[in-house]
């Protein structure tokens, strides 16, 4: 194992470098972010970039890509403040990932792509009905990356709706009970086992 | 599956929210980061919120928490401008835990939990011997999140260690071919099997 290869990612060709860098960070999460435009039209896309920011407040970060195309999740969380992510479980990752294909505008990924929108009535954006575990987010503050034109989306999370017996006495959730899934790369999705829980780490 | 319930992590006792919020991104990555200060004392610390922000250039963010107390890893890349990214990987995930206990300054976390540095030559930071996927990384940006004194802390990916055979013709890094572990929550490690792969998304 310990006869490792040395690469350098700038010179690598394009689409080579693009799954080389998606898959060095590492296990990624997979989440489909809900949202309506102001004219109710609803929109559902797939980020494996959601990151925890802290307990308290509740706070998640997202990033969006750079403006080059229609960025419709981006735009609706801007003009109605709100948003909902969506776990994705091993039922559902094909039309997860087809959410991923560039839609118009007046198209719903939730038709295109078979899947439910559901309303909690604490938020105007759609939740994904076949989701185990679902946030209702609203936008606390857009952060542009002006290295690369890309944008960090701070929501904090304001319900959470999921199966009981997941959450444990000391608050985690067992996101397998849930069937959770995780990405590695830009098109890879993985199943997992529990390997190991350890207490607080102390010197 | 449709009988979810409603939580709202603003009621929630402070350590039980803690570790409910921790798990409702989904699964996480497991990397080490591997710093040196000033004076050349090693620091390694294991971090589940690298984020991939995108591939050319090849840009990786990291949230640092906020400077309650000490934090050793943000005040080490501030002042050298390097840091390594090191994937663990499930024999070393025990060791790679223990790192978050909170030594002194001048306590090495490779000497105290058992992991090898080793430095390539490129990057005055160490690596972990003992991973499998080695990023090293130049500092490019650290942008202060106010809502909770966070730090996102941006680097550019200058090389890559890993092993060849991982290595897909078409770019992408089967990473389950070396062990990586994902992390769900505060604490849970977890084993990875491929579900699926699926090509570009078109309507």
């Amino acid at each position: 194992m310990s006869a490792l290869t040395r690469f350098d990612p700038a010179t690598m060709p394009q689409r080579h470098r693009a799954r080389f860098v998606n898959a060095l960070t590492g296990f990624k999460s997979a989440n489909l972010v809900g949202t309506r435009d102001p004219h109710g039209r609803e929109n559902l896309a797939l980020f494996s970039s959601a990151v925890h920011l802290g307990a308290d407040p509740a706070l998640l970060g997202l990033i969006s890509r750079p403006p080059v195309s229609e960025r419709h999740t981006l735009e609706n969380i801007l003009s109605t403040g709100v948003f909902t992510l969506n776990q994705v479980h091993d039922g559902i990752i094909q039309a997860a990932h087809q959410t991923s294909a560039r839609y118009p505008r007046d198209a719903s990924e939730f038709v295109a792509c078979g899947l439910t929108p559901w309303y909690s009535g604490t938020l105007d954006a759609p939740y994904v009905l076949e989701s185990r575990l679902r946030l209702g987010l609203r936008l606390r503050e857009t952060i542009p990356v002006t290295l690369n034109n890309t944008v960090l989306i701070i929501g904090e999370i304001v319900e959470v709706l999921t199966l009981a017996s997941a959450v444990g006495e000391d608050g985690h959730i067992d996101i397998t009970q849930l069937d959770a899934v995780a990405i590695s790369g830009l098109d890879s999705y993985h199943r997992t086992q529990p390997l190991a829980r350890y207490p607080y780490a102390k010197p």
